[in-house]
């Protein structure tokens, strides 16, 4: 039996290996790439995606999971080898069901569409990418019926980012938040916006940086198992355990936009970091789904970074690297960083209406897979849904559907859910570290994130992909995904400011 | 035929992709990997190794070239289609010749002993090495014993990076260049040294690296399809023809480290831009062999670089960049960056001495793979061979035998020769381009180098790996590789400095 375990984990490995080295490719082309090196990048990445399908497909791995399921079975539950046969059987019950031809296909086609989105965008041409996103419509509705069997066409894309949920489950999870949300963003913004105008100064790009890094690096990101570089639209990747990156952009009319995203980079970040080394190699070294990842980095950048607690400590050191600063009191800072106001832009929204941005892509990612929405009609719709709950209308696509890079350089289905499901569930979890420790806020305000990361990293990181989230967030808070504690923050924040 | 030439070009192109990936990954470990991200990477780089090695070794690719064969044979030599199948073969029989599994251990084996050497060479710990060299010794002569019925055991190793040349044939080559060579230096070491106190002031990082980029862009880098960045030792890698990165460093208090390696790593890396972009994805695309690629790197840095010429258009634009050199002459400046002396390190030694370094480590490598030098014995005889030859004594073994990365990240054997052969070459093919163009000179006072780099990329670079090294000078020069070029631009370069 020990001998079939490591020949798994042998397999896994190389697996692993095959993915983390097609991650550090996407790295480098998002950060240092020559325009050059584009064609054989995206020839490169999807050589490595049709090698890994190979190797997780191959009936050799089906055959020792089967050999091992007794061994499984005699284990408990959560331990490790009980947990990696687990996982890996649901990724090889998966995989198998994909042919490589279709991965390696469905690559190449996301390299050439990415590649003219990065184009269409800034030129605010919509028909330049509108094939692509049509080829990408159907290889996504392709993908979804290699899983026959679903009772939404959705179903399989949402599962694959967001284990067990479907898009009935979204849709009345999401309902129910509109439902409690819409008044909130009413009663806010019926009143006069913040000032912000202390952070649209000129903030040279050197000082951004060097304070966000030194923010990060107190929250918890470690530098000797990561860095950060400087890209257009900020992620993070991993090409093992022990090594984990974030990337940045700095605007220096817009002191929010690196500090904020670096934040956010940063939580998604130290929940890879904080997997169990021991994992490293297998399934389980990853975060557990797009829900529980955004959540980490959503209670980094929000739950703490935009509270009053946080920048008690930090706010004098900002002063120091801007003295612009100087005769900005903290109380307008803390209201400009929490600015509420109906905006374009889903990335530069604040934590209230961001979810409405979710929610209208959520919907149309639907129907365009259910055929009620045509890829040539997006743009009209797009604007009048956003009319709709937002009062507001774009100028052009370029900060309409061209926004957000999710079609153009994935699928359409399952792309989006996990933002707003990620808001939920760090709310969930955070009442929960609350309530073990009572003492994190007051902490926080002298500089201390380790109670909390601790906290994190025991609770959730280090299990990697051993739980599902609908475990985990059972484990963890004793129930469900729901939207009372991610409503009751909001609330007890916002009525502080905005008396709603 | 024409599909079972598509065939072996896929087949090709995959390999290629997985050795060109590999190269992306050693390029990160040497700019941006944060140290936590080593065990992972050797584990990564040696996987690729290894599947690089089983699908060129794969039997269909033997079948391929034999059906292919008649039709090889059917073409002029110097066809495209026959020179990839000839260039195939080559690499097919050699590396049928070693097991891939030796492949991944000696992968393996290099990036630990690299590991250990980036440790072991600021803390002067031979020791530590130690065993590490000696494991590699013993791989460097398993990897010979792979291709047996050779006269000297450096033999397949040498070939492996000079084509065509052996133990035998560089001896003889270099005991008459030292003959030569010897009373040159003996000649300008027994006069006053060049005073180079200008080139020792405090030069700011960030000028010096902007100065270096204008320079080798000017010089004919192409920035869309490469890029810099920074390292500890300088080098230049590619992931596709229209990808080619070099690196730099800089040193703060010697103006010369970081411009002469920039240009000279520009060299190597204009030679890979040049190759006939047709040649991508295939064995043809790359340089030709070790000798031919450093033929190019010093004829830019030293040829074109250190020339007076080159200083008459570029001096006025460095005074600019650094101010402090406004009351030092253009000639004083000259002399600098040409001075003469007998000194510790190889990557630090004048044009003319620098060859003494390869004999040195040329030597040294036949006699640990003879069994003649033990690697305990290593540092002492580096002490007595280095006082023989240069009449100094390293202080201790950091700047002695643990001073070059070769013996501890590659093998031993093979390694060096390369560098002189390429001084050889260099000047060879530049007296040719000199006499094609007798006006270059001119030109380059000018700022003017296209001719030069027209003339290399047609004669030489485009054809990439069509021709072999001896194929490949004969065609240019319509002669052997031989000394007199260089012994000549030697004497005329420096009897004008110093009357030898």
């Amino acid at each position: 039996m020990e001998q079939k375990l490591q020949e798994l984990k042998q397999r896994l490995q190389e697996i692993y290996d095959l993915d983390h080295i097609g991650m550090l490719l996407g790295w480098d082309q998002s950060t240092y790439m020559p325009p050059g090196g584009a064609a054989a990048r995206g020839r490169q990445m999807a050589m490595l995606a049709q090698m890994s399908q190979e190797k997780i497909i191959d009936p050799a791995v089906g055959k020792l999971l089967d050999d091992l399921q007794k061994y499984a079975e005699s284990l408990p539950y959560d331990s490790d080898d009980a947990s990696l046969i687990r996982v890996t059987r649901r990724d090889y019950e998966r995989a198998t069901k994909v042919p490589p031809e279709f991965v390696a296909r469905l690559s190449a086609h996301q390299a050439a569409s990415y590649q003219a989105w990065t184009q269409a965008r800034p030129a605010d041409d919509f028909a330049k990418v509108r094939p692509h996103l049509e080829k990408t419509l159907e290889l996504s509705r392709e993908f979804a019926n290699y899983f026959p069997g679903y009772a939404h066409i959705a179903d399989p894309l949402i599962d694959m980012a967001d284990y067990g949920m479907k898009a009935a489950s979204v849709r009345a999870l999401f309902a129910q938040l509109r439902e409690n949300l819409v008044p909130i963003v009413q009663a806010i913004t019926s009143q006069p916006a913040a000032d912000d105008a202390c952070l649209k100064q000129t903030f040279p790009e050197e000082g951004q940086i060097a304070f966000s890094c030194q923010v990060v690096k107190r929250l918890g990101f470690d530098y000797e198992r990561g860095r950060d570089d400087k890209t257009h639209h900020p992620f993070t990747t991993s090409f093992s355990v022990n090594d984990v990156r974030i990337t940045t952009r700095v605007q220096e009319n817009d002191l929010g936009d690196c500090l904020f995203s670096m934040i956010h980079e940063a939580g998604h970040a130290m929940y890879e970091q904080g997997v169990n080394p021991a994992y490293e190699g297998t399934p389980l070294a990853s975060g557990t789904s797009a829900g529980v990842h955004e959540s980490q980095s959503r209670t980094w950048e929000n739950l703490v970074g935009r509270s009053r607690g946080f920048w008690e400590y930090f706010y004098p050191d900002l002063q120091k690297t801007f003295p612009h600063l100087k005769n900005v009191s903290l109380e307008t800072f803390y209201r400009a960083i929490n600015k509420v106001q109906r905006s374009l832009i889903r990335t530069d929204a604040d934590e209230v209406t961001y979810n409405l941005h979710v929610m209208l892509r959520f919907d149309f990612e639907l129907q365009m897979l259910e055929g009620t929405l045509a890829v040539k009609d997006l743009p009209a719709a797009w604007h009048e849904r956003f009319e709709a709950d937002f009062g507001l209308r774009a100028p052009d696509d370029k900060d309409g559907c061209l926004q957000d890079v999710h079609w153009f350089g994935g699928i359409v289905g399952g792309m989006f859910q996990g933002y707003t499901l990620g808001n939920l569930l760090g709310a969930q979890f955070y009442a929960a570290a609350l309530e073990a420790h009572p003492e994190i806020p007051a902490e926080m305000k002298q500089g201390k994130f380790d109670r909390l990361h601790t906290w994190l990293k025991e609770n959730i990181y280090t299990h990697g992909r051993k739980y599902t989230a609908p475990e985990l967030v059972k484990r963890v808070t004793g129930s469900e995904i729901a939207i009372q504690p991610y409503i009751a923050y909001l609330r007890a924040k916002y009525d502080e400011l905005y008396k709603i």
